[in-house]
């Protein structure tokens, strides 16, 4: 079995764009946010809808940053966490760039750049792009209760990130390049609790970050950043125990869901997640600072919870997956310039 | 924009497996299934555990006839209908095997092929599964009403496979070789009714078949048989007037939502679709026909309803998208002997 693979040639993230709502323009990154819409509305009247104009408003500024048309992208992988992925078919069909639907949970944004990555490493394809989305409302009213109803919510929840990122890639050198890659393995933790995602997701986060390390020759000082989908303060603190007894250095690990939020002020609970969470965290603030030159390495591990609503109250677990994408900037073109 | 791909080393399909129940039985290919479970449910209480538990069953098949082990695949891809691919989650996260979920509605089989065709190709990766499913009562009371009511059918309607159809791909010469790929465009044709699927998809999958002659140097007469994944009669016939105006022979199409009930007997109106059935025909009849030398060259081209029961229900439409695998078998090597 093949785990981590190093792409055999150069593949690239060019541009990113980033769009958010009322809380995540609130939160630490919000002034970093390409776009935000205070009334998480987007211009439509419903929620679903509203979540997929966020991934048309995502895609179409990457384009638009990059001077690109729709026609210059080859594919658009795109995922959400909505019934059918109904937010990326209806929020991106109007593109019609050759379109592939995946579903990975929180995991979607890494699944979207890893699959992109070896289709391009293939030689086959040139530009391909990846959006990723979540919202709030749709979500809540879809997983848990409308949000009218505005039940209460335990300490270990994670509050569902609205927003989308957008990722445009290449076959080719650049600031940012794509160095590894490794496809997630299902795992049961054996929690069946929906209001503790974090803990879910964290022994999947750990074994990915195991296996990594074992297969790609990498150590964690290898990184300036080991960065964590959306595990939260409760999963955040299980995968490092985890790591602690298996002797994995994780002292350079951050978490997109502590990220996008300020958890004493914002009222998020264990902070933030969602398919539109560390989209958003890497396309509005990590990749801009590899852009920019600030950081030069970042191990991004996006984990997901690969549950429905209908399958916890048949009394099953909640499998938790994390899909690995490794990044690595080019520190000797910090000053803005693109590399060639 | 890159439209249609041949890749570029030799990627074959080995091994598949066809699961399904009794409706499928009794219909015109029951008897090339591997495994068939006349009670739907596959051991399991509940629709959407036996969904999952078909797909269970359908790769252990694939694995045992081919004499590998879980560890032998590098990864699987694997979709289907139910909200958040919880078949595909449940079903296979024993397995322990790298996971990749998409979803593509009906599309599924096709884009699972397709990128893992792209995945082997790469170079990476020696061997991937491929597994899809549907089930009639998970999807009749997700979609639409619970099968205990009874509800009419109007006579456009499709009716859901219960089945799973898995494919073991290599990337190494073998009997039946992928020779080409394309990934399909969403294609919004304004049908807004979830009783008429085949109008909805037809355009999409007309669209492919117009791509894929115009870039990839084939005619319709290069190949033995041009099969769609589920139009049914309704969507059949669409695509085939739409064909015919445009000049486009499709003397030698089928459709896998025709072929796999016997509409004159079996009371299932337009014919059959969901993630199960492409894949179970592909599975049961159209592979083996062409590992066994009688059939040399299909174009296939699995269609797909990007719709999510709530997307109608707020007024939308439901889009279609088509994506497309050719496949060429040795037909030298046509005495049951593996090509090497």
């Amino acid at each position: 079995m093949v785990r981590t693979v190093r792409p055999e040639h150069p593949v690239s993230v060019t541009v990113t764009a980033a769009v958010g709502g009322k809380k995540e323009w609130n939160g630490p990154l919000g002034a970093r946010f390409d776009y935000i819409d205070e009334s998480d509305r987007f211009g439509k009247k419903t929620w679903e809808q509203s979540e997929a104009e966020s991934q048309a408003i995502a895609l179409r500024l990457a384009l638009n940053k990059s001077s690109l048309r729709e026609t210059d992208l080859d594919a658009v992988v795109a995922g959400d966490l909505l019934n059918q992925c109904s937010s990326s078919s209806y929020g991106l069909m109007n593109f019609r760039i050759p379109f592939l639907g995946i579903f990975g949970a929180c995991s979607t944004p890494a699944e979207g750049l890893l699959i992109s990555t070896l289709m391009l490493d293939g030689g086959h394809y040139r530009r391909i792009g990846v959006v990723s989305s979540s919202h709030f409302c749709s979500a809540e009213r879809q997983f848990r209760a409308p949000v009218e109803y505005g039940g209460q919510r335990p300490p270990t929840a994670q509050w569902t990130v609205t927003g989308a990122g957008a990722f445009i890639l290449e076959n080719a050198p650049g600031r940012v390049q794509i160095d590894g890659l490794q496809i997630g393995r299902i795992v049961d933790a054996g929690i069946d609790d929906p209001g503790n995602m974090g803990a879910a997701m964290a022994p999947a986060a750990f074994e990915a970050f195991r296996d990594f390390f074992e297969f790609s020759g990498k150590k964690p000082a290898d990184y300036d950043l080991i960065l964590t989908g959306d595990l939260g303060a409760e999963g955040s603190a299980i995968l490092k125990e985890l790591a602690l007894r298996a002797g994995i250095d994780l002292k350079r690990h951050n978490d997109c869901g502590l990220m996008i939020y300020d958890r004493a002020t914002q009222d998020v609970q264990s902070g933030g997640s969602g398919c539109g969470c560390s989209a958003a965290v890497m396309a509005s603030y990590i990749l801009p600072q590899m852009f920019e030159g600030n950081v030069g390495s970042v191990l991004y591990a996006a984990t997901g919870a690969l549950m429905s609503a209908d399958a916890v109250k048949q009394g099953l677990c909640i499998p938790g997956i994390a899909h690995i994408v490794s990044l690595k900037a080019d520190m000797k073109n910090n000053r803005g310039e693109r590399a060639q």
